[in-house]
């Protein structure tokens, strides 16, 4: 008997007719002969209307309180969905985090796993009954406190869980069908992808694609255990995040074929450019510049030094993060005007990273080549340029973004109607 | 430093204004030189939507998925109190029931509170911060799951903390000013009472009045635990709910003036009157149709018995329960036709249930003359009697309720205008 942990997004337990929907979709795949655990999170908008809610009576919330309140949202969508599977003659048992052994940090707002005891999911199982976690939560190991694990958390949940009770998979239902080589709103040739490499999934998780978040399939990625991205909308198979080997496998067993050189592409408009002008050409600048960001918390991302002009022994530092943080690292830089010593500060946030991904990158020379070909014929000017061994990334204008994603799927022959076999992803 | 335990309903808490106002009052009440605990119940409607939710979902939700949803509303008022107070630089903290000790059986949707271990709470105060607890909830101690007390638990969760910590005071803020002589709805001369013993609320309560529920005061009177019912929306005294020693104390002092005879007149019309027409007058047959209503788990409130018929040997039993239970009661003595072999049975649910309360009718001769003499003056008709040491209930048409009250009510000089010192209640 298969023990098949599933996820349910909040679109999918929208309303009572969805957290009906998904009962019946949870109780037929336990009568098909498997023991199921669900994770869910909260319905639809809830989280965003108890966000709302703190902020009209407090401007800054202590995080303490904050994670108390958000809990209450996957309290009222796992006990709804518990009772729709009561109603469908299963034993639905509903659980937090705290019951379900999600032991945490104390960091509340992003609070990190550093245990799953899951007693009592087990004593359910073996009882026969189903149960049901709320997602994205858990209870701090030394305070006692309930904490939350940040936005997304809910499919970390799930992969923990799944890790923890050596589930066969990890199923994670959301409103779109898999994993596709492109956003399919920017290119319609795009085309679902059923088998993609955690390492492939976490660096177009990183370049914007949204199916999956990063520490859910770095989780999963730890612990080899496969994720099933489809949709609850459909009983369509979805996209298959595995290990190479367990893809191999499923080659051999006829049920995937060949792996392409490239998965997808994507694009990721959230990013803000920064350039550090006239920095002092000399030791130590590079290590003010971003230790100041560290210190600030601003994640960077991709990073261009220019040569110095000799003439005047200064040069150009530029880089990229997230807009939102754009305020913070300059704010942070002002603050070091006289130890870094540059001239000026320039921020530009009409920019796009775009991004090609695949892990046959690695043994197939010329990706680079057709990569900056198919931008060029585009007439797509590059401003930056960032590559680890199986990801490709260029910062263009954000008005050439759409552009690039679709030469770039149509010059590696990702498009739908193109002859190479393919597979890839990018987010919704 | 006194302890003072304040619980806020539903009403106090509706929006983030009103939960603002309330964090203003607490923390007010901390810097007057006290510590403060909170108790809240969830926000307005909150409950009341839930409960709609999983009739959407399920027709009959399992009762311990019902106490988990239903407990997600505190956990939304208690936080956002908890951020309130923050934002008034105090240290809020909120505690699920669990969290702050409730420990209650297993019957879920009516737990009775078994325990009260609330060694987070006496932490937080040790640690100068204001601790808010979820009311209405707790955790069963054998099975770990979440309980709910029962609708209006809030109260008892207020005064089980409150006597558990050993407060001082447990102030319980509704939207009245206090406990009434009579409902300011139906008596415009009705009076609040500074001062109400343990005893004559139970009876107040249990005959209708809704400003304190019944299991609360039983608790308070338990432990002996003073209570202050007051008003959120004032800081005028409210009604104290005390003992007859203490209340002598407080005369002694001066707080208060000598007690009345009566305390106050309440109409309850949500009971219905059963008669089991044609019963064979023999032994027996009263304890099969009362063992019948109690198999079914119906509250029997008023008896009578008619004197039986010489020609035919049989006789009529009349009761009252709360209307909703009218038809599970026609149903269970139904089944029991064939032994009890009664002739018809017959409904009404147009009827009142008159009470006064006093506890000076122990002592005084003479109440009951009074009280049949106002109603016949008023051309009431009474259609069953019960009495206690400190009640008198009488049954009319529900038509007839208002003016009962009012005429008792003047009867008894306890009209705001009259000659005597007057206390009582009634609800809203």
């Amino acid at each position: 008997m298969a023990l098949i942990v599933q996820k349910y997004g909040g679109s999918s337990v929208a309303n009572a007719e969805s957290v009906k929907r998904v009962a019946r979709r949870i109780v037929d795949t336990k009568r098909a002969g498997n023991q199921v655990v669900v994770v869910v999170s909260a319905m639809g908008d809830t989280t965003d209307e108890l966000l709302d809610l703190a902020e009209q009576v407090s401007p800054e919330p202590p995080t303490r309180e904050l994670d108390m309140l958000l809990t209450a949202g996957e309290r009222i969508s796992m006990s709804l969905v518990a009772m729709a599977i009561a109603d469908l003659g299963e034993d639905g048992r509903s659980y937090t985090g705290s019951q379900a052994g999600l032991i945490t940090d104390a960091a509340h707002g992003s609070a990190r796993i550093i245990d799953v005891t899951p007693g009592r999911i087990r004593e359910a199982l073996d009882a026969g009954a189903i149960p049901i976690v709320a997602g994205f939560q858990g209870v701090a190991h030394d305070t006692k406190d309930v904490t939350t694990l940040g936005r997304g958390g809910s499919d970390t949940t799930a992969v923990a869980l799944a890790a923890a009770l050596q589930a066969s998979v990890c199923e994670i239902y959301t409103d779109v069908d898999g994993v596709f080589s492109a956003d399919p709103r920017v290119v319609s040739a795009a085309r679902k992808v059923p088998f993609i490499t955690y390492e492939e999934m976490l660096e177009l998780a990183a370049v914007g694609a949204k199916v999956l978040h990063l520490r859910c399939v770095e989780y999963a990625r730890r612990f080899d255990l496969p994720i099933h991205v489809r949709s609850s909308f459909s009983s369509h198979e979805g996209t298959f995040v595995m290990s190479p080997a367990a893809i191999a496998a499923a080659i051999a067993e006829g049920r995937a074929m060949e792996q392409p050189i490239i998965s997808g592409v994507a694009a990721d408009v959230n990013d803000a450019k920064i350039t550090v002008v006239g920095v002092p050409d000399r030791p130590g600048q590079a290590a003010a510049i971003f230790g100041a960001l560290a210190d600030a918390g601003v994640n960077i991302d991709m990073i261009v030094q220019n040569v110095s002009a000799a003439a005047t022994g200064r040069t150009d530092v530029t880089f990229t993060c997230p807009a939102g943080s754009a305020a913070k690292a300059l704010k942070s830089l002002q603050g070091k005007h006289e130890s870094i010593e540059f001239q000026e500060l320039l921020v530009d946030d009409q920019i796009a990273k775009v991004s090609l991904v695949g892990a046959g990158m690695r043994s197939h020379p010329g990706v680079s080549a057709t990569f900056f070909a198919a931008l060029a014929e585009a007439g797509i000017n590059v401003e930056m340029i960032s590559t680890s061994e199986i990801r490709i990334s260029v910062v263009t204008r954000v008005d050439d973004a759409s552009t690039a994603v679709v030469a770039l799927h149509t010059a590696f022959g990702l498009d739908a109607d193109g002859q190479a076999v393919v597979y890839g992803g990018t987010g919704r």
